[in-house]
């Protein structure tokens, strides 16, 4: 209560209904990045509800020098404090954004590529277990990605609200007029949110790779499993032939076995006459089997099969495209 | 035919043309939120054709506290009773939205679950039809979420739109004024359906994700079912191979056991010969046709293909991202 | 020619190069929807060559009580002639439109529920065949759809167009200023063309969704396929593992069927104990492999597998998100 | 050089950098449709480079009659020059594009229509070969009609550069007033160039249909070689189950076939009985297998799934919509 | 230090974040492309960093002639300085991009080519892998050229922008007035941006164009490999059927092999009948199951099929759009 007096806002300026939201309200900017909820003012920093969240660390080690302007690499050190501390939330959002890419894209690229070793026979599926948990994060990730461009998106394409959230500009004028030297808050500000923006973007399309790369290395895993399985029911195939062949002429023998009689009993040279010729048929129709199959997979027409892409067209575009300029 | 010259609306203003509408005219605010026909006046809500629809409980529960401002954490309830009266509607349609999301999520998560069990050899088909139902619910829920969005949308885009949903500043310039101390009423509004709008937003994204996911998890089944297909052929060519040798070296002993002189008759030892040649040799060939199909599972060059991603590439580009700024 | 003079227009007006289009010319609205030719003048509609294609029962059944305004619940009644024409054959045009989808709906859904049924083992294909022949229409009615919306936004998106088709307001000012009591005709004229604009849009998103749902049931026909396929192999490889015991102890048979001698002739005991053997062992080593193939088939770690998705997380980002705004 | 200065242009304003361009320079438009170059000035068409492209007999055959206005039903045959002459390029342009439609389509219809023929068991891989020729084809034609679209629409976006392209109004007083009585040049500049764009569009209408109908026939080309499939391995289960119970019942034979004493050697019946048990058995257990396979292959719970599409539900949000306009 | 002073810019101007920017700051033009940072000054191109990154070569041999104009076809040699400077680079960004995709194009060309052989049973599973790796590579591709392409777009949309970069004109009138004449110098470079937009644009479209490629290629390895396996099942079925027949009728040898009395031992005859009557049995049983299967693969209900698509319909609606015109 006494916050809202002091900062005289009201009640409803702070139900940070949004999970990602940025607004101005009397010379107050008003910051929800999801779990992080914080008030700036001309000349301080308020992080509300903050325990609990593993902000701890981030809000001793780095905001403090952040705000400070100490961290000697900070772009915005010599301008008004709304814009450092601003500079820190958004690079703190950008950061988490980050990390959470960094630690989904190793395991996605690890299993993607134990995944797509053509040695396999077939896939593991634990690991397409971990990969579609991880894809999921992805597409979460990619969601919040997307809402925080949205909400920067929104500011960007109002310049009044640009200008609201240069605060000293409107309070402080004489901090407004020493520090305003030569640079003019709205545009510095554009220029802040811009850059935040573009960070996002280029998150954005690492995680739009991603997800393409999964989707391509999924094709291929399912070409490789196809693969396998045909060359398995190749040598399936040839092996029934042979079967087929052996229980043809072992037909012959079989008849032999009989308890029948078939006057060649006595005679010794049939003996080998029938085996050879079971052995030897045998082998001959497999061997017809086999040359048939070979026929068979071959396609009706292949000699007169044009190539489908015909790359001198293509070159010779890009040639012409290269030197159309010149 | 009364209530037209009460609320000085035409037959033409109340004919609900379309599933989802938010309409100012003359003063008053009609909307209709599928099955919800209401009108807002400046000091009243008029629910039409409420009977049958499920509607009583929420319009005896939870409608007139909000519409009396009790409910304490109500954003608006020191405004207007349009806003309160408008809230409470986009409220209850947002909540209906958010309900049959919640009982379709669920149940989608728990099939899609127990579908890409790893030990699954075949998809339990029941499930893919209850999947295919409440994937069906979960396109239409999307729909509805679109055009809900749409018509927050339609009137958001258009400033003039806004001020006419502020009735109370046209009719009572009294309560207008005495509400409006610091508070500029078509903000508020704007805030509102902003707000809204953003609630909307959100569960289009969950909807989004959890159609990703039901796509992500139809790959998953695939490779699964394939990989198990894949295992069960090997196997298969395996025995396949373990019959063939069987039934080549078989052969012999058929021939040996025809009724046919052979002059080995009466040789004790080629008994053992022939036998222990038709077991060994069965299973030298049977071991000679694993070993070759061991071999030709594996790509014909596997050592030189170099790793599809470099990672440190990756990892360096996004830490020259993040190092950019400072 | 007479035409041309009598409504000053000129013959390239006329040319209806567009399947479907609404222009003004000279206080005259030329439209075209598809084989529907028309002009309307502030006080007569002209339906251009309409013999011979099915038109002449709405031509007399419909569009004259319309016209008319006889048509009791018709919202435009009050409104000027061209309103009433306009109306007309816009909804002439929608209910085309709707015909077209009602006539492809039911059969699409009839087929994908009978295609999904997981009892069947392969697909009808008679059926795929209906099934492909209805996508195909359901396509081209849905660029139908998308040039019928095009062609209102484009009128919608203008301002200045709009009044144009107000034809009436410019010629018959008597007329205009009866009318027009209480009534701005641009306005008017927008609603109604957006009215028919929402109900394509309406139309727009059935057929969307009745497109995704094509797309879901083949996923589920094919997942349904794969199934049975893997259940049929199970089956077969067991059968084939119980052959290949079989073979192999019928290997013993065939031995000891061979005319060769054994030493074991003359024993009785050695028929039964070699016939008890083959028996046996097939059943025993068939049984091994059955039990081998039930672990073969399971993955390698699946107990540490965690759960996919967390559901308290999302229910509470919903509880969350709703109960942010109170 | 002379070109140059006669057109009093600069030698950059000829570089035709891309393939497809339209702009105006000086009072001559400048364009370029692929292979045709061309300057319209505001009486005279010049077109460069013509040798060699196959364009001699459109210029001799077409152009020229179009440029006289001899071709009656030109829409410009009353406008000035350059409105012909534009016209005359477009229309050559867009009746390129629809010359290599109609080269690719029906192509593509045939082979489509002979694929997913429900009586093919494997798909003729030729023709597969000449899909993809076609189907590439078809996206380079895609492309080309989104470029010349573009082209178009850049004008269109644009007052100022449709009033340049109107190059008579400037360089010709005489002839302005004297062919716009009642006519607005840029109107009817405006009207030509958008009359090409709805060509364009209709083109690429049916390219996307038509790559549409491309993805649902392999849809049903794979489901009709699954089908296929499974039948078959039902039909090869089925078997195997036969071999099955014949090589069990077989084994038996082959044990009384075993030179052992089994003691039932002299019984005359024994024959009979074990024969007769042999093929019995064998049929009796095959039949048992069959039964077994078909109580399988059904689901577990079939007859409680309820239908997945509620008909109704549809048909009369669909009568909602068309009643709720009346 | 002294560069900062020279070029009157601040620390933070060069501070190139993004990957790919081009800014204007007091009279100089920022860019960076890549690993390309450079400063443009109305009368020199500083390029920073450029060691070790391979741009020796384009510096010494290409940069130096097109900036003193010598380069004859160069189009802006006529124009200041900044002009020359600014299209060096953005010509070097786009030689880089097309060297990138002429790098990927033939190789993806290749491998498609290759594995669409429908003479393959199998696809090359290294090919694959260099398939995939190549893919990854084409996204990249696209993502920087969409960046290109946006940051050339953000200073096309505004005109201020483009002012900006006309750095001559602001800091040497002499030079500014002299070689502006009859050319503004603003218009001048948004048609050299519009210039490279319009080549990465062409880029783009390649790129996608190869994107669809490789997916079309795709469906139809998938289509090969499956018919390849119906193919080969088909064989397989039908031996499967010969060896079922050959096993039936092998019973009936079997029984005779018994060491049973049939009464028939003696008849010389009956060899002969059941050895005929084993191999006819088996054939005619195994044509019967070949028949029966011809009769199972074939659909229902085949000759009632209506074709799918009606071509005339098509053809006639192409003619109508063309002969609309006219």
């Amino acid at each position: 209560m006494e916050l809202y007096q002091e900062l005289s806002l009201q009640a409803r300026d702070l139900r940070f209904q949004h999970l990602t939201s940025i607004t101005a309200r009397n010379n107050n900017i008003i910051i929800r990045m999801e779990a992080l909820k914080a008030v700036v003012t001309p000349n301080s920093l308020l992080v509300l509800d903050f325990r609990g969240l593993g902000l701890e660390r981030w809000l001793v080690l780095e905001l403090a020098p952040q705000l400070n302007g100490d961290h000697g690499a900070m772009a915005t050190h010599s301008l008004p404090f709304e814009f450092r501390a601003l500079e820190a939330i958004l690079q703190h959002r950008v950061n988490t954004l980050q990390a959470r890419l960094n630690e989904v894209h190793p395991v996605i690229l690890d299993i993607l590529e134990s995944l797509v070793d053509p040695k396999l026979l077939s896939a593991d599926r634990s690991k397409l277990h971990i990969l579609l948990q991880n894809s999921k994060n992805l597409s979460e990730l990619e969601t919040d990605i997307k809402v925080f461009k949205d909400s920067l998106l929104k500011i960007l394409d109002e310049e009044e609200m640009i200008e609201e959230l240069c605060v000293t500009k409107w309070t402080d004028p004489r901090v407004f007029e020493e520090s305003s030297l030569g640079i003019d808050h709205a545009e510095e500000m554009e220029l802040l949110l811009e850059n935040y923006f573009m960070q996002a973007e280029e998150l954005g399309n690492t995680t739009r790779e991603l997800k393409g790369l999964i989707d391509d290395s999924e094709s291929v895993i399912f070409i490789n499993l196809d693969s396998h399985r045909n060359v398995m029911m190749r040598l399936n195939l040839q092996l029934t032939m042979g079967t087929f062949s052996l229980s043809l002429f072992g037909l012959m023998g079989v008849a032999f076995g009989m308890n029948l009689e078939s006057t060649f009993e006595e005679d010794p040279k049939v003996f080998w006459l029938v085996t050879g010729f079971m052995f030897l048929g045998s082998g001959l129709i497999w061997r017809r089997l086999l040359s048939f199959l070979g026929r068979h997979l071959e396609p009706t027409v292949p000699p007169q099969i044009p190539t489908v892409w015909k790359r001198n067209q293509i070159n010779s575009k890009g040639a012409e495209m290269k030197s159309g300029l010149r």
